[in-house]
């Protein structure tokens, strides 16, 4: 039987990921292409020289890229003629949010928009198979496969004269960076859905062989919009429970409580298990945006209203950072110009090295600006592109001496290697800003406890 | 050995079970004596004639007054001097919060008028034990035990001479109306707090008493006041997820997606378990309310900012039975004066008779305005006091030509006894208004399916 092809589109987070896993599913089913831009050159070198392009931890990339060597079933181009080889396109591409300045009533300016997405469907529709079938991957603004694929593949069909015997789906996927990012599109549950049954037959047989479906049961949705609203939804639900938590941080903060005490004992109900905690702010590609994408959905696809709080949960989180920087700039009341300062951790995640939308940049950012000498350290992190900046050795770490430390990712590491201890040891008296609630007792107890400064914690 | 003597101030929904619960712990350790106003004459009168003054299915309610009234240690009055008899008083008096209009912004005008409170305190401090235990178990503004039940008792035992021997704590219950009423007593988690160690430890001693803490285990609080906050914050958690929801509901509406399904899809994964679903509204006496305690609570208490999302929650759940009234007289649009409607269900959950702000109220009273013909029916309420109207029976609800149907509260006796199918059965054609999307598949099958209008269902 000759093998199909899957041509994925777009290489960043998801799809390189993605195009490996088609590329290694148990049995030899498929000869997979990566496309990307041409800008995006290095990517396709990396991949084609067996390397991932994204960091990551987990050891079963280098499996998937040993059995696409060994399968020879694997490349990646920036040709986008491969479209026209594919049986199946999977759409992995980003759908960006630009946002604006937030006013004072924390409303949130932004804009989509859908030429460049609009754009890479026509790529694919123009030169592909009559009977293609088009997965998106991609978190778009719910309506996209019906209001925009759809009809940019009808526009392209009757411009080529062919019956419109293409497929398209919706299908999210999970990804988590970390040392399970495989297994998060392997192993976990999938939401899928199709312009028609026909569609929604041909996602689903597609899924059966790429996921692990016996154990994580694929669920079929009544149409893609309803796809493409879960996968919005889902990270609105979370970008939102942490915005609330948010004003509850600053009233405990007031009333001399411990939030995390008070959470913990919530959580006990199994109706409150979701309740989030303090924190320093939301990071990464999803929460920060996804629920703007819903809002615009529901104003410029269905003429709709806006989604308020789903709104105002991300003005909220984008400015959870300057929570933490106000207690630091309170704790310097006297003059921060010249204090040194190491921030600890600058992933949003942690135990990762995702640097999207860290809520450290800013906290980094309004410390730049104010003077301070800072030094970065992130054992996930050797260098911080989007600020250009490099992180140091664990022995830089601990010669400095510092004013101050902020735990600004709470990688476990900090808590088991030492490092966190000795620091805290060789800087008496300083500032251990914690955000997160992270450090244990055991290694505060043997410090000043005046010199924590910990978000949502009133009573230290 | 002398029993100790336990006076349960407030004899309402939980004070009422508590002292029940109190009387008949496994062990007769108490004398209990229930304590309300002279207004609640008839309260006092039911429960010293073994007649439980809240309507309930649950069995264990009379196995405890059995108990009792072998033990022969409780009795309820309205006489304010028995507080000079307790070791232990519990507070499950009421703090209610006024609420007024809704501007145009949806921010809720409310008051929190603490003095009935402060009253009902001082009551006990004037004539109580001098190291008399008092447990706060009432939701109150968190602050509430140290900035006016400890001071109310150093003014009285100022005045009285006494050294400050009070012990003062709180402790929250859980409890839910239904067939467990009494176990939500006995059988659950407990968090609670002392004003100093030696009120934490009595607390803790009593509560070890009443409920099962070796299955469930008690939860110590750094004070009070995280006691106080950890109530408000579940059930604010709770109003916020709601009122989330209910601008997705519209969103799926006009984007013609079943918002159901997507949710079923989304709480697959265990960090979205807690997200919730469509509905009519919101009901009872704490989620329409605790919110605004806590929002009041941090200005008033600790001069610290307003909840905005808290307070905002509120609103948007106070007006969300307006969503349901916009599909009926969208459906009615060309006139519902004298149509006949029939509301199955009044009371704010189901499967319980408890009308305490019941969502239905207001789409019940706009219905009255607009001269509808409406007719009643809930098992669990044969008289709706609020609305002082009666519900009619299985047979009178099955002979009405209705032209449409409501369904005010998803009882499961419903879907189950065969009355919703006949009702069906009986009035073709009529329209079926479903805001809990809780009919099951099986009953609307056999009926047109565009008879059905189900909030947050914009694919039927």
């Amino acid at each position: 039987m000759k093998k199909k092809t899957v041509v994925v589109q777009g290489l960043g987070f998801v799809g390189a990921a993605m195009a490996l896993v088609v590329a290694s599913t148990r049995d030899d089913l498929y000869d997979v292409i990566g496309v990307d831009l041409p800008s995006k050159a290095a990517v396709i070198g990396k991949l084609n020289a067996g390397e991932f392009p994204v960091r990551s931890s987990d050891p079963k990339i280098s499996e998937c890229f040993e059995t696409a060597r060994k399968r020879n079933n694997f490349r990646a181009t920036s040709d986008q003629g491969v479209y026209a080889l594919a049986d199946v396109v999977v759409v992995d591409i980003n759908l960006d949010v630009r946002k604006g300045v937030r006013d004072e009533h924390l409303d949130t300016n932004y804009s989509v928009t859908l030429d460049p997405f609009r754009e890479a469907i026509r790529s694919i529709a123009s030169v592909c198979k009559q009977d293609v079938l088009v997965l998106v991957e991609s978190t778009v603004p719910p309506g996209t496969c019906k209001k925009l694929v759809q009809p940019v593949f009808e526009e392209a069909f009757r411009n080529r004269n062919l019956p419109f015997d293409f497929k398209i789906g919706h299908s999210y996927e999970r990804v988590m960076p970390g040392p399970g990012y495989i297994d998060s599109i392997r192993n976990f549950y999938r939401v899928y859905a199709g312009i028609d049954d026909k569609s929604a037959d041909a996602v689903e047989a597609f899924l059966k062989t790429i996921i692990s479906t016996y154990e994580f049961p694929l669920t079929r949705l009544g149409n893609t919009t309803a796809s493409e609203m879960a996968k919005v939804l889902e990270n609105s639900f979370r970008a939102m429970n942490i915005a609330f938590i948010q004003e509850w941080t600053e009233f405990a903060e007031a009333a001399d409580v411990n939030l995390f005490e008070v959470i913990d004992a919530i959580r006990m109900r199994p109706t409150h298990k979701n309740i989030m905690k303090p924190g320093l702010g939301v990071g990464g590609y999803c929460l920060t945006k996804d629920p703007l994408l819903a809002s615009w959905s529901s104003q410029h696809f269905f003429g709709a209203k806006k989604l308020p709080q789903s709104e105002r949960a991300v003005a909220i989180n984008d400015a959870m950072p300057g929570h933490t920087l106000g207690l630091i700039l309170q704790h310097f009341r006297e003059g921060i110009a010249g204090k040194k300062i190491l921030i600890l951790g600058i992933s949003y995640l942690p135990d990762v090295g995702d640097t999207r939308s860290t809520p450290v940049e800013p906290v980094f950012a309004a410390l730049q600006d104010s003077k301070t000498r800072l030094i970065l350290h992130d054992p996930y992190v050797p260098y911080w592109e989007e600020q250009r900046a490099k992180t140091c050795s664990d022995e830089e770490a601990l010669a400095g001496d510092y004013d101050a430390v902020i735990l600004g990712a709470a990688h476990k590491s900090y808590f088991q290697d030492g490092l966190l201890e000795n620091i805290l040891g060789n800087n008496k008296p300083l500032a251990v800003f914690d955000p997160h609630g992270a450090i244990p007792d055991a290694i505060r107890a043997g410090y000043p406890q005046h010199a924590f400064k910990i978000t949502g914690r009133g009573d230290v």
